[in-house]
């Protein structure tokens, strides 16, 4: 069974009952397939005797996206389950654990989630999540950190970049969110309505000099081990628990892209309580959430990214230089900014759009939404390089 | 024969003799080895009867500085191989031909080019060399835009990438060029008499500051496959004829290293020559030979590199966002500015030194010289993300 074929549910059992002292011995397994069967299948086992359950994931060599299908490496396998593993290392109990990782099927074996919802789903729903700030905080801030030139030996982290290498999940991001939105491509995807705001993108100059910036950014300036993908559809969550998942996008790039990506998916929740709150004063009161949610973050995140640079910075000249942390943490917000932006505007116009916005089903409400994220995502992305403070993001969602 | 072990000169001879369609049937090889057995051996096999001679280069498994030795990666023949072949197809007739590369004895078989002169050389006998400054730019142009972002495809890169990280090699020029010159290290070496000058480096926050940056640069930014050690010894050169040698410090890293280790290397020759000219006219007529050279060097990379781009762009947006080209070139002369400061000031008060200053026999001359470049190198690192233009790099050479 050691070839590569997409397993079948039957080949998935036993896989699971062979994880050493996790299921007992007279487990009664079910299993359900419960992937969306564009990348990858998701085994669901579960032991009906002890209720102990686990996640089987398997990467398929093709990606399908709105009907279309193209292959892609099998490759990403590995480095989710690395980087899952790696991410279990630095920040604990924010990611699934993993039992098990099959090169050859491009399979990984993890703790299941079940009891978790999806986070984009639960904040659609007005949920609050108290420690979530605090969690992601410490996710970004340990992840990044020690996976620096500021944080490792800078010798191993150059073969951690080589490990990380990943050319075709990054040409995903490249073009779908760093090249389609400010041009006439194929893979756009937006409706009638906003025509004319999605011309405006494309008519932009101030905008396309600060998107070729930040693309240039994405392609080379290897600052850290990035999870890649981290919008709210990659967290699952509950009142207590916050695990983050699908880092198969990983790659060393700029810091400030994992967090635009979280700011991203939280402001657009906020543009789209328009729809989903219940009334007036729990929409008020439910962007207030966001947006202090969206302080509290940076604010934790700098404070924890800069402690841990205090305790275990391993660059002398880093640790020493006065003025350079400042400068280093101004440049992550001012980056995480610019990238908030670009992953906006690209919800609304390009390939891939979050149902936050797209179930919104009153046109009108949705359309406005929508114009809504596209202002604020160009106005992100074209003030990124000035940006001084958390607080001039935050006036920059609120006056857009 | 296969497995690693350093040649005799008998088996130079019999590897140079394989080489086919090299030597004539009838060749009388006589083999000379003429490394400095610190890094490399170096064989010179020359045929008698034709006259026709070959050089072979095989790494050795450790480094000697200063009488230490360390292990250090022969990995290294193959990057400088790899290197030397790219370079010869994207920059042609500026590098040595590549005839053989054997992995397992870490030996490259090139073209002999006794009959030039190493470049630091002819410069300290105030040779004139009216194509270098074509010569250089255009193979830093070529090089460097075909391996960046904007001038191959954007995956084949990021694999070129993994090809070519280079931690070992790198690791040298981080701890020489990056740390050492601004903190008390055993692996300084200056001279008593310019104590002051090397404490002030010490000392001065605005330059640590800058250097940190640079250093970030250094490790972080995969803008270009770069040579790594462009300095004037590290080029042959006659009147009509310029060779590259040396790439292997190649890796991925910010065009500006390569550009500031020419300039570098031209300004400390300029410094020097307080001591080298005959006379004050023959001093003023080649220090404005030097600068007119720096000048030609910038003005002609900046349109040559521009050319290729607007011929050869890959990145749509970077192609076409208005004011990025602008924008990329003037960071790579801010690049440059600071790391020729950087690569000057660690020629005077860190490990490795260059004869240029080191052999000025008269003590008061010499320190005189070594803190000018101090104090030009210093200026360089503390503006160079205000610089505008090469002009103004040339005003701080002047006025210091």
């Amino acid at each position: 069974m050691s070839t590569y074929h997409p397993l079948t549910e039957q080949e998935a059992i036993d896989i699971a009952r062979s994880i050493e002292a996790f299921f007992p011995a007279d487990a009664s397994l079910s299993c359900k397939e419960i992937g969306d069967g564009n990348l990858n299948l998701v085994f669901h086992i579960k032991d009906s005797v002890s209720g102990k359950s686990l996640i089987l994931k398997q990467a398929l060599p093709y990606a399908k996206v709105v009907g279309e299908s193209w292959p892609l490496t099998l490759d990403r396998a590995r480095i989710e389950s690395e980087k899952l593993i790696l991410e279990g290392k630095l920040a604990p109990g924010l990611v699934p654990q993993v039992y098990k990782y099959d090169p050859e099927l491009a399979l990984t074996v993890m703790e299941d989630l079940s009891d978790h919802v999806i986070m984009r789903r639960g904040l659609i729903e007005g949920n609050i999540y108290p420690l979530f700030a605090d969690h992601i905080s410490t996710f970004i801030a340990n992840t990044l950190f020690f996976t620096s030139d500021l944080g490792m030996n800078q010798q191993q982290k150059k073969l951690q970049v080589k490990s990380f290498i990943n050319p075709e999940l990054c040409k995903i991001t490249e073009d779908l969110i760093f090249d389609d939105p400010y041009t006439l491509s194929d893979n756009n995807n937006y409706e009638a309505a906003i025509e004319d705001a999605a011309a405006a993108l494309r008519s932009n100059d101030e905008l396309h000099l600060e998107v070729a910036i930040l693309r240039e950014k994405f392609l080379t300036n290897a600052q850290a081990l990035l999870h890649g993908d981290l919008h709210t559809g990659s967290i699952f969550i509950t009142k207590q628990s916050t695990k983050v998942i699908d880092p198969e996008f990983a790659f060393y790039g700029p810091i400030g892209f994992d967090i635009g990506a979280v700011y991203a998916n939280l402001l657009m929740n906020y543009v789209a309580q328009a729809h989903w709150s219940k009334d007036e004063a729990a929409r008020e009161a439910h962007r207030s959430y966001l947006l202090e949610m969206v302080v509290s973050i940076w604010n934790q995140f700098h404070d924890k990214f800069l402690a841990l640079w205090e305790a275990h910075g391993v660059d002398r000249l880093a640790n020493e230089a006065k003025g350079y942390k400042q400068y280093y943490m101004k440049r992550i917000l001012q980056d995480a900014a610019g990238y908030t932006g670009a992953k906006m505007i690209r919800r609304i116009v390009g390939l891939s759009h979050v149902i936050d916005i797209d179930r919104i089903d009153d046109d009108a409400v949705r359309n406005s939404c929508q114009r809504q994220v596209l202002n604020i995502g160009t106005q992100l992305i074209i003030r990124n390089r000035s940006l001084q403070s958390i607080e001039e993001l935050v006036d920059i969602v609120k006056s857009n």
